[in-house]
């Protein structure tokens, strides 16, 4: 299968190997942010891989029951270093259309253009935490999650979320849903007024962008994760000043943003 | 960890466990639809697995930027049989705060309550396929999309959605939204006007209700996932009429529903 430069992005990342530390040249997943527009109406925002966006415009609108038929169609305008497709149906759209989200783009902390979610603007925030961890604190934490993972390796259908010191799990929340995982967490910590400063989550599921803005909202600095993240993720955990530690799997891990939160030996500086 | 009866469902299954098919009692994540009124006003519906609602709610409404303290909230009244969680805000919802989804419950089939949102009420539809597959079939075109998907092994991060014959794959898409794979796929389709009745999906992503959906939308009558599914997915499945195989893996495989579309021998009945 051929990589074009759209579908996959180079990252320079820093590689736990079992052994040691390096850099390395990665290759992440591109997320692209679309927003349809249907007879001038902003319908719909999908965070998605840039690759058959016609296809995918075409599915989502009979997915959506918009169209029965490729005719209903009068134009697509594909417009994807913008991230807008304009579509022109023959029929106008039925008067109890919802648009499902409407999104802003913005300049964030004076980087690249990034994207967030109207809602998110107000809610994202830069993570200010100067926690500092070692590979072996990362290498153990994912080690528990997994060990109080039963429910997972049972049924294969569900993502489990847990909130951590350096040394410890503190509370797990499961979901079928990623996002839910992360929003039961959120909740737990809003409840109990959990101080975030000395805290960090540990996540099953893979790392969308999705998954990091609910990680920057919860306000914790340091995400590890047994999955890849996506390079809107990582753009986004950039600005965000979150570290995000992934593909963790028995002894090996890479870092992908802040490394400066890793410390290299067993410390206790945290 | 406990297993609460609220969280797992067991369903009698058909087994290949690499030398024959045999019944099977199963554990199936429980994915449960929960519809969030915010002062009074339906805010959105999540589908999610049955636990810590409280807690989902909560995150949820600080996720959405809705409140910053739990103090923000008056009142959390949980209605977990019918799926309604009446949440009362001291202070009134933003002017401009956008519903997520009207969700509709009605009867289906005549069989238990079951759940749709309002838009898949219009376009999922019952598959009517005659299609047959043998154990053979479903192990080699699994083989056949896992071989086919280095990008996935590559970046970690990427769904593949099939659309396949029972001899071989013929159109494969790619996305970091399990979603979109599929609705990249029904565009192809749409495009194309090809003809479904000799056709079905392999998926890399877990069964949600979500894609079952997605997949009586295109109109197929046979899936076949890597992952396992949850039990609204399935409950779907058994009413729409769809055959679901998962956790297909090296030479096992599961069948959930509608197993009367499965030859065991290696035949050409199709």
């Amino acid at each position: 299968m051929s990589m074009s430069d759209g579908t996959i992005n180079h990252w320079n990342i820093i590689e736990y190997d079992g052994e040691a530390l390096s850099e390395k040249d990665e290759m992440i997943a591109t997320e692209l942010p679309v927003t349809v527009v249907v007879n001038g109406v902003e319908f719909a925002t999908m965070v998605c891989s840039p690759e058959d966006l016609h296809d995918l415009v075409v599915g989502f609108l009979a997915s959506e029951g918009l169209i029965l038929f490729y005719e209903d169609i009068k134009s697509i305008d594909m417009d994807e270093d913008a991230g807008f497709i304009y579509v022109d149906l023959h029929k106008p759209l039925p008067e109890d259309t919802e648009s499902h989200s409407k999104r802003f783009i913005g300049s964030c902390c004076g980087k690249s253009r990034q994207f967030y979610f109207k809602n998110d603007v107000k809610t994202a925030k830069t993570v200010l935490s100067r926690m500092m961890i070692t590979v072996d604190q990362s290498l153990s934490l994912m080690k528990e999650l997994q060990e109080h993972s039963e429910y997972f390796h049972l049924t294969g259908g569900v993502h489990n979320a847990a909130l951590c010191t350096l040394d410890e799990m503190l509370t797990i929340r499961t979901d079928i849903g990623r996002h839910n995982a992360l929003d039961k967490i959120y909740g737990h910590v809003i409840k109990n007024k959990i101080r975030l400063s000395d805290k960090l989550i540990v996540f099953s599921g893979r790392i969308s962008s999705e998954v990091l803005l609910k990680i920057s909202k919860i306000g914790v600095g340091i995400l590890i994760s047994k999955s890849a993240p996506t390079d809107l993720a990582l753009r986004l955990a950039n600005d965000l000043q979150i570290t995000t530690i992934g593909f963790v799997r028995g002894n090996k891990l890479n870092v992908y943003t802040h490394p400066e939160r890793l410390l290299e030996v067993s410390g206790t500086e945290a």
